[in-house]
């Protein structure tokens, strides 16, 4: 039963657990860091770290995803970013990175020009004969109308949106998404979400999807707690969506899905905690955007930032002198000279699997939680 | 039963939760925003929107109720406030927005200035002439006096203190309003208030109000807590005036009590959450404040700022540069290019409600609250 | 039972309560100021507000013992404070007001000054001269040394330091105080503390002491959680004291120990939870510093601040400009223009008895509290 | 049973506690400072305080060592610190004091000079000339290669990483240290750590340590909580290590392994805290780097902030005028004019056990605690 508190007469609302209030505790023998691998692997698809780059424009163009999987990781470009909307979206990275004015009305000026499904076509295409595993993220919205545009080329599709459900109640003339009859209808693996719950990770787990994104990508700049009042616990929503694998693998005999916890992770120790709480892998935005070679110069946003009605975060400028920018080689996997925890990312991963005394990925999933004060 | 700890030997208190301490977890299909309705209805009046507007001198003049309920709220006039004191406020409020010396012994002086019957009947007949619903604000002290003045002419009552009871023990020769007998003489709708608890809700259910005002408008420049030491955990007050109104449809068979929320909801989450806990609309001050038609000038303050004797909150300024100040309607029905939640609050929360699966604000009373470490 | 946490394995801990984790919950009929009383009776004295001014230095004086009494409250003065140590403490306290160096050395060093027992009798003496009731704390320690020099004219003896027993056990040569035999030999009342929980409490009520003060005052510039990691939650403190005082009753056949809560409390919201939590009267010496009367002329410290070895508080340099320090008559019955609580204490006081519907100090304490998670 | 919350469906986590979220409660008599005993005694070496000085070279030199011990209390010198890798660390150390760039890229390059047995031997010899109890730390990857270069001089050994375990799985050809058999061999005592729990405490216990260290010197420029999501509430690691002595005295008929409390100490009242939960000692590192006499010159690091590829900790500038450091005979035993309670350390101790009530530290270990919100 969860822990639940009565916050008034007759009514009941559940503790949820943010990963900055729990703490790994190493309870076993110690392990040399050379004895353990962070491998994941997604349906035939092997990753030496167990990374997705978000689909942020910040962080992920078709240069970076070549390096990020040189690296070692899996990086998805927004099929509905600049790159889908701008032959050369140059201009509009420089204007983004140096907003006069308001900087959100700066990003929806910028996203107000279409998607166009030629040119999201082009960008696959580009990745594909960079050698790269092809990912790239839809909204669940437009899904329909823009995977025709490249579900030749890619190897992953990721379908989300901010919270996301297996059934939408569409309104008016609009032709919902069943995501159930599309994935069926694929032959790639696809990744669905975000889901806070363990309900909705069940409900998504049954479309057939080979992982599912926990959270929302929840970040320094994000506002979704004061603009729609929802806030995802994020240790709590993967343990939940954890608990909904472990019923959907006795409900299927066997079939397992993998959760990608996506918000809230900033250092090394937050990835380690995600693991910990459950997850299979953790998707990365704004500690990525650090990197030298990102291209939003300094800056992050993800899509809920260039909304047009109800943004909900806001362009975050990175407190980083431009010539302090690490590559993503020292960010992801070292060495650094940053103690901060929020380079070498995964080289700090390993090392703690090292001293809690886990060899790979999965088994580190037991490792014991505290949860702390501070 | 209510959660309690035991602060020393023998001695309990319960557990109040804040708004802050509280948030929503989408566990339905999502739905479109678009078959998502807001709108409330109270006795015969309906709005398209929950909002009440505070009767704050700095929210709501004869002038901004026209625009409030253009845009789909009920606007509240001070009925003890500028409007029923000066002839002209003008050079009031044009003093508070720039107060020399003490701000709060400036309000005392200018609030100094007795009520005026004929004028507070003046500025009714005005805002029936503009063609909006006439809502008025009397406190308990004054309603026996004042009333007079407004009842052939206003459309809903609000009788409303910072704390009421159904029955208040006068001294002297103070002639004490019977809330009971007082509501039962008026063929108007009567909303009173503010309550913190069960008890004191029920209590003026009883009178026949057609709503109770749970809180009393906390904000940001509120000191209640540290001059009184009273302080209303804004959730569990809510849910706990909600049971009471359950108690009161079962005692009545079916007479339903509206809720009005009103202190810390400063953004569309904080609405959301409010109405999950339970209320059926929200009462606006601080957040409407910072619209460029706002009377306040760039300043809040409540009839709690303005005491002679026991000052309760501070003349506020806000943090905004005049300049930015946004109009009523981006503040209440967007768009906006402000990610901070605090804009486009009611397009908010139709898109949190959409997310949630919820197409009316009763229905959204059901939504599932999570409490957070922060 | 009192809740307690485990915080090791088979280590338990309770959990205590701070004032500023508790609040006021009104829940009774609402009652007019003018119908409440915030009078206090020690043994034979009557006061018109449950104010024990404390034993500092830069509160106490001769001149503010007879401004405070004429306003309602009992002061003390520290029998081995500045007054019993220079015949002029004029320049002492000009040092102090303006230190150069190291504030604490400063103190330190102006108390190096021996106590003088005659000095101290003339104090006592100049009081009882005045008209006011003869109030003079000692420590334990020099209790039996000093004594005998005011026996003769005190009406109230406080004997006081930050942590006490009734029964102690010195070292060496030292003669310990016995309180039990030098109270038994007393013809007026005593007031001894601080304590801290239930057992000393209980334990100080047998020595037959009229009240006892529970907590050490901590204030803005304590240290004693950082150099001793002591704390009292005061919450808990009183609370625990209070049941004390019941079982002291049963015991007695009706004896009554008076509290008075000394400790985190700087605002008349914190006045009234200290006396809801079952303290009679409130000690304050921190907030009475601000006034412009105050002797330590902006400053605030007590006896454990000038300790030669292990200083446990700050001289504490009080955030106000010279020309806004606001009269103990402003301080302590109002009215004022300052909105944050801290200034008329007792009007606050007084409010807040009528908003939760009290008309007695000794009936408040039955109001209900909440706890609240900010 | 430890105190657990669920943290997600079927996943719970138990709750720790840090010391700053507890406090002492005085219960019984006060006693006289001069009746207290703070001497600690660890096989056959006596200490007249529980302080072992932590093997960082901001803190013990071969030159501080003598003073410590001076003073009462044992300092272990870094054997793979600066006075084993360079004949005259001086540069070094200037170097670290005023680092140009990058201050953790200063120490990996300091560090990446190789330490060398010579030297080491040569070190402790110098100790033992001084006529100082010789203790060394090494690390468990380099016990075995480095110990013979030591073992004939050592009073003490403390091997000591930031989380170690009683066997640990080496990679490769490494040869993995041995805890069992090595300290069998020894005819010293061996203080073993840090641990963080029950389990790895009462296996160290078993290797036939004298003490075991728990923490791992949490210091303000610790970042193991986020590089590797590890974090030691240290009241709840005390305190479960002291269970894990009770067990191993019942299971070996009465062998008392000391405690060393290791991280998250900054004051007097953090000393007695640690000893509360059950340390028979503390382990002191950032609070002594205050010292005029500090090697670190006014900075703060330990072995965790050189660390090549994974640095732990920041080079800490701590925050004191060069002219306002205190000799070690102030910030150990006093007196001081600073009320701070990070002076006079073990003053305070003493002053703490008197009015609790306690005569040593053995007893001081059944002092009751309390927890608090803050």
């Amino acid at each position: 039963m969860p822990e639940t508190v009565e916050i008034g007469l007759g009514r009941e609302a559940r503790r949820g657990y943010h990963l900055d209030e729990v703490a790994l505790v190493p309870t076993r023998r110690t392990r040399a860091s050379s004895v353990v691998s962070t491998g994941w692997q997604v349906d035939a698809h092997s990753f030496e770290l167990p990374l997705v780059a978000a689909p942020s424009d910040a962080v992920v163009s078709p240069d970076t995803a070549v390096e990020i999987e040189r690296l070692g990781g899996l990086a998805v470009l927004n099929g509905e970013g600049l790159w889908a909307r701008y032959a050369d979206p140059a201009e509009a990275l420089a204007t983004i990175s140096d907003p006069a004015g308001c900087p959100t009305g700066v990003l929806q000026q910028i996203y107000a020009q279409p998607v166009s499904p030629e040119l999201l076509s082009q960008r696959a295409g580009q990745l594909r004969d960079s050698g790269v595993r092809v990912a790239v993220r839809l909204s669940p919205q437009n899904t329909v109308a823009l995977s025709p545009a490249v579900l030749s080329t890619v190897d992953l599709l990721v379908i989300q949106g901010t919270v996301i459900s297996a059934e939408h109640v569409a309104g008016g003339s609009a032709e919902a998404l069943n995501l159930k009859t599309f994935i069926a209808d694929l032959d790639i693996p696809v990744l669905v979400g975000g889901v806070t719950n363990y309900q909705t990770a069940l409900h998504l787990m049954r479309t057939g999807a080979a992982g599912v994104i926990v959270g929302y990508g929840a970040h320094s700049g994000s506002t979704t707690h004061t603009a729609l009042g929802i806030d995802v616990p994020m240790a709590t929503a993967i343990a939940d969506a954890a608990a909904a694998r472990r019923s959907y693998l006795d409900e299927t005999g066997g079939r397992y899905v993998h959760l990608i916890g996506y918000g809230d992770i900033t250092s090394g120790g937050d990835i380690a905690k995600a693991l910990v709480c459950g997850a299979d892998a953790v998707m990365l935005g704004e500690p990525l955007a650090l990197a030298a070679e990102a291209p939003g110069g300094g800056r992050y946003w993800d899509p809920t930032a260039s909304h047009p009605r109800v943004p909900r975060s806001a362009l975050v400028e990175l407190d980083v002198d431009p010539a302090d920018r690490p590559s993503l080689e020292e960010l992801l996997i070292g060495p650094t000279a940053d103690p901060s925890g929020e380079r070498n990312l995964f080289g700090s991963l390993r090392r703690v699997m090292a001293k809690c005394g886990y060899s790979s990925v999965k088994e580190f999933q037991k490792a014991e939680l505290i949860v702390t004060g501070r």
